[in-house]
């Protein structure tokens, strides 16, 4: 298994293809925009060694049976499930945010995995051989692998086939012997700067008219043909100066647009073709892991932010006692999310492909409350720290720096600590509710509306009904006709 | 394994000792005041041999390997603290509200298997074995166990052996050969009308001068010097009536104040007395799995709340629809306590006794939650089901059938439905949010700000601090003094 | 001005023709079902005469120049409509409970001053002149006026005249010269006992075909063919009782079904009658004083439960200090329904006839909150107060008088005072958040969705489009066709 | 009255003493850090001239009877408190954002009229004389101030005589006859770069010991020996770039640090130098109004969201309708805060001096409101809008524009409007909710914790007890001793 230092060098020798504010990234592993997402994967290499993290970032291989990256296996059990969250969790207590360009992925090929198998017993096709194939390789390479799922989509009450333009969700316009050719982009990709590859998974609710947008796939992140735009984030621009000012060094997180000029794939590496009925299960494979186990994710951001707001009390002056009820909030709203996940995970079933497929109404119910949670979080955070923290209220780096006031400022900014410190912590504050370090908890992995639609197609409101017309001793029945006025 | 029949004839046998009103109630099984709740619990035995029903209600003796009620077993693994939520749910499901004479005698006696086990294990004591030999005896007896737990205690901020009066927690007076003479009261306490047993805990807190009042014992619900006294509940005096005003013929609640006017009880029976350092521990062991399993139970009651409301909703000629985003919103209420409990669950630890203790910080957090979020489920359930069923705004069903008006009120009630129905909605409706049917979700088990200081014992302050310190580099030691203005 | 007793005596007079139960109530105003309700009402008449009181609860006719109930008044300006909100917080701080034998009247007789001042001048009619005459008699005679709107409507989906009852709705069945004759009936009618005459509002939303339901008239409460049928409370059987377990002998609601049987109304009573086009603004004129002082309703009734939850928390032996943030938040939710309440009637505007209009959309937001606020008071209410109060968890008062044990039950009730005050404090608290004190703030004066289309009708989403698009200088129109798939 | 132009020229004369990124602000109105925040305030004065916001804006002044500028008036009536809601609300409508360099100096020079008057009274001071002095000729220069009111403070738990350093509160460090030196810093102050002067308020709390920090005056911004230093906000690096990354050019926000190294103020312009008892006075007179009065900010930035994010879900091809339940709770949200300002000003006191005192208790409540409620607004304005606007998933404008595949981003953005406009939209959403239009509504004008303390301190617990006894006929004395375990 792979270094950071082995996992940086791999990236270092791929073809730049990622620009920013118009510049070709030449290396990502340095260039201000990409290196603290990259330095944040990294962290993952690393931990791996360490005998407190091994468990949770390793797992023994259900292919190989050798010990694998835990972003590298095939969510097999429950304890699998526990396990991912529980790593979900830490890496966001190791970075402060997310590292975005393995979680998708990871989601994508189990979601697959389970996808082909069922395509190939319904059509025989020979899908489910090429993704054991393509993963046991993945595995060897210890790669880092992230997920694309977002179309552009246009006009949201469309279909793709219906769209002005029909390149606005990815799609088919060749197939070959050898292998297809798509057009069209992916959008809102996180993390795919510090990956090796992409897994591109395709939308769901396709219809046969749509049949060439149902396409799955997996490329190197330097493909030919293949254009990636990274995203502006709160703040980024900090991330080009010196200083604290982005006060987190070892983590980051980014999102791309990833633009396909009619891009080759090969056979070898396509896993959906034109098997429309197959796109919405795959989706649906793929949410309810992603949606159990980003409870793990908030809630890991959540323990930074009860660190932080502690911490800025404290340099304050203030005991975290003044705070309790707060803080126990915060607890509170970081375990439901992660009790929460824990729960989708053990009351899921496993499909005959062995992939585990955690419980849809508990993953569900769990992305709406991420969509909610963490924002009271975040707002409980600025509360406890105060307006130094909350926005815009302290001066920058370079300005506490200045040879001509930054003394006063220094001086002016001390308080039960030194002046530089504090505004490092009220930096942090900063970086986790309003800045560079929040992740899209709200839309990442669909929206929370979505997961309500979901909700509502796995409960039946007849169950609920009999158990109360069987308490009450009811026996008429209640019909709702469609009623004219 | 009895029946339902079996069950009621064994109450009938008991030696009559429950009072309400200042009557003495002859028979539970008929008395109005009790034989609801007696009907509710029968619904376990009967439902046991149902094939649907079965797993849940019943499970392996990990004693005699015989098959028992669940509400008999030792609960050894997170298995079992899943079916004990299933168990619990189901239960309201079937009941509409809580079977309370037992799940706190089922909480209690595995709390003391594993208390007891220390305490013989650090005191040479022998209450493990008499424990074990009373369970072997309440399994093959098939018996129902209440819990007691509360003390009156008097005023809150004084402990028990500080109080003006000695007796208000319950405590042993004289210690005899054979066994030990109690004194004092146990109050509030669920569902002993429907018991063959009592299952007594001792309080928590307790010093070395307390140290009579550190008392666990189990005896029969009729046993010599003890007087029962009902409480009322909302509406109780409905039941005393012939309809449908209390809606619900086939499940009730109550709770009891138990008054120990000098009991004896044998030795073979006591399982604590006077060990006071273990008082906390017994309670610690009894709140884990009872704050994880009470999501089940409000779970239970949402369920029923979703069928009235829609119900209602029906009968006053709209479609659920209508409603979706808050019907949403009770499926999420009653999810969330539900899954917080599996959490809590799962994340458990094995005792050396064998029995399971589920995770402190999930269940306390569960029990926060229960305070909560069922009363937003109640207000959502009144919203959706109108005026009619809100409070106060329905004639009583003695007048519905009156000759003189009964016709009118009946025309009058009338909407999607007969009036007659739909006046037994809104009682349900009434039933489940303002009356007999409502549970103590906000202090049984213990209150939400109890639940509060364990979340606070159980995290780690200082862990988030370094989280947050490592991220943002900070080496800075910062420390609260007790400062003086 | 009437004094209480007077007041009392003017009901003794009145026919009797309300029941409950299957019995005539002979005498209102001793009847243990309807004497809390006249002893509320009737604490009004006595506090009018006391100084600290007298500026609220009277004001000067603006037809007479005399000083009259403001039960009885006009509505003129920004300043009356603030004392409203003090009257009726003021009231429910006396009585704990709603008066509302007075409030719907009074907002009734003030929507039809004006929907009848509209009338006349738009159709030529008379209403306007009977109603200012039948005013200062009102005035005159110092009655008590309750108001009726709400019909049984049958299928909420179905106008009146489609029902397949045609007196689903009150409706006309003949015009005579001299008046008109009504048959039907109106729900859930608060306080009809406490009253001398019910003033009767159409429903809204009529079209032509409807016209036979737009009526509106003023009755004596004993007029021939009409039958009132008294509905239950939660624990109205209490009433019938002695002791303190309904805690509050001053205070009381009720809430009637008024079943007309072909009623005769003479035409110098009716308002309306015909004019469709007019219900729903008459409905609106209603609707924009009540939801608004509604506001000053729930936080009279929050306030009592702050004093009781303190009082239970002190009775227990804790300060209120242990609770100050859950007391702030009662607090919090008292004054915010009370100051909404506030603000929608000082940003109101006068109607030409006089009559003071409050913002529509500021008392319709307030309708929203007085649907969900007071609902977490109580929770907080029961929160504080301990098990002993939430629900079904004290003996009766029988019980605790209980010759036999009722001594032991008092020694376990005390705590920091008496066992019998601790009760009588339980039982305050029960009866505020479970009990018969408990109005229907929820659906009384509307649903809390119907206030929602109110609001969504009284904002206008281009005008926040326009100041969004301004700022980000964006000229594109975008416009929302009607899409097909 | 000035113009907008007028304003700005006013602004260019005055001396450069304003720093950002180590750099001195030579022109505030075209500096990319400040020129925005002063297109804001510009419209303030433009707009005044404008028929429909004359009324809003301007007023007639107490002191001169000529018509003002309502920032430079005293406050005399609720009618003016009202209209001062309407300005914010205004205010920010039109800028998006802020226009802090009025407010807070509006309501400083407001809370010093009523304290000067109560000095001058008590204790023969001759500030008021000056203040009114002052006061007449900045409304015939027609000036815009500033208000500075917060301390760097250091310890919160020490007072300002007991922090290490001396100057961590501002203080008077000599007297001399013609006026006073002063040496600290004041922080975070809002709009000091729109301001041509700066009104400085006392600290609170102060004791004798702490007399020489209880000091108010105004200044010249630019007076000798301050200097001032801008703080950073979110992505206020783009302020430095050109295209529509900042959405809005017309309205901006600063906050800054004033340094103060030993200025010097001529008496004339003091108006609290050591009368520490009337330090507290003089904020709860600036708060009242203050957090009265944020209400109609926020109110004003939430309208500005509505907007955005139905233009969002527009672009998106969605109608508003699907939306409907989260935008009627955004508007909620905005008239809530809007309302309970109106309250507050409405249900306020004269102050002998002539300056109208909101109600304390409502406005503080609604500063707790504002710290709660627009973050609701926001999270909301996310869900509506997608992923796109939620955090950092739209590339830059500079890349949308990028001759090599700005054309390929357009188009893969475009849906129901061009990819331009929507990307406009995404990054109105993103400015609006965690960008630079950002405003502190948490802890501008004090925390939300401090509001509760005032909550606290202004109601009568003993007042709610007495309500609660009466109605219970509870006659026992309940008393909490300081009791010992």
């Amino acid at each position: 298994m792979k270094t950071g230092k082995d996992y940086k060098e791999s990236l270092r020798k791929m073809k730049p293809n990622i620009y920013k504010f118009g510049e070709l990234i030449k290396d990502v592993t340095i260039h201000p925009a990409t290196k603290r997402t990259v330095a944040g994967h990294a962290q993952i290499f690393d931990a791996s060694f360490k005998d407190e993290y091994k468990d949770i970032l390793t797992t023994k291989s259900s292919i190989s049976g050798k010990q694998v990256s835990r972003y590298l296996s095939i969510i097999t059990s429950a304890q699998d499930m526990i396990a991912n969250l529980h790593m979900k969790r830490l890496m966001f207590n190791l970075t402060g945010t997310c590292t975005g360009g393995r979680c998708a992925g990871f989601n994508a090929f189990n979601s697959m995995w389970a996808t082909t198998f069922d395509m190939d017993k319904d059509l025989g096709t020979v899908y489910h051989k090429r993704i054991h194939n393509w993963l046991k390789s993945a595995q060897d390479r210890d790669i880092t692998i992230s997920g694309a799922l977002t179309d552009p989509k246009g006009n949201r009450t469309k279909s793709p086939s219906n769209q002005k333009d029909p390149d606005l969700c990815l799609h088919v316009i060749e197939k070959k012997d050898n292998g297809i050719i798509v057009r069209g982009a992916k959008v809102m990709i996180c993390g795919v700067a510090a990956a090796n590859e992409i897994f591109i998974m395709p939308g769901s609710g396709y219809k046969e008219v749509d049949k060439d947008y149902a396409i799955s796939f997996v490329i190197p992140r330097d493909i030919k043909n293949l254009t990636i735009v990274e995203t502006r984030r709160p703040s980024d621009n900090r991330e080009l100066e010196n200083g604290f000012d982005i006060p987190v060094d070892i983590g980051g997180i980014t999102q791309a647009y990833l633009l396909f000029e009619d891009v080759f794939i090969p056979n070898e590496r396509v896993f959906m073709c034109g098997e429309f009925d197959y796109s919405t299960k795959a989706i649906m494979n793929f949410i309810a892991p992603y949606r159990a186990a980003i409870g793990g994710c908030v809630a890991g951001q959540g323990d930074v932010m009860v660190g932080a707001a502690v911490l800025m009390a404290r340099a304050n002056g203030l005991s975290e006692k003044v705070f309790r009820e707060k803080i126990t909030q915060m607890i509170i709203n970081n375990e439901t999310t992660f009790g929460m996940g824990i729960a989708a995970g053990v009351l899921g079933k496993k499909h005959p492909s062995g992939v585990w497929i955690p419980d849809q109404l508990l993953s569900n119910i769990n992305k709406v409350h991420v969509a909610k949670l963490p924002y009271e979080t975040k707002r409980i955070t600025q509360d406890i720290a105060g307006g130094i923290a909350e926005t815009g209220c302290l001066p920058s780096c370079k300005d506490i720096n200045d040879p001509k006031y930054g003394k006063l400022l220094k001086k002016y900014l001390q308080a039960n600590c030194s002046g530089e410190t504090r505004a490092k912590i009220a930096r942090l504050v900063e970086w986790l509710t309003l800045g560079a370090g929040v992740p899209g908890c709200m839309h990442g992995g669909g929206s929370p509306d979505s997961a309500k639609l979901v909700i509502n197609a796995k409960t039946d409101i007849n169950h609920y009904i009999k158990l109360a017309k069987r308490l009450a001793n009811i026996t008429e029945d209640i019909n709702i006709e469609k009623n004219k006025k």
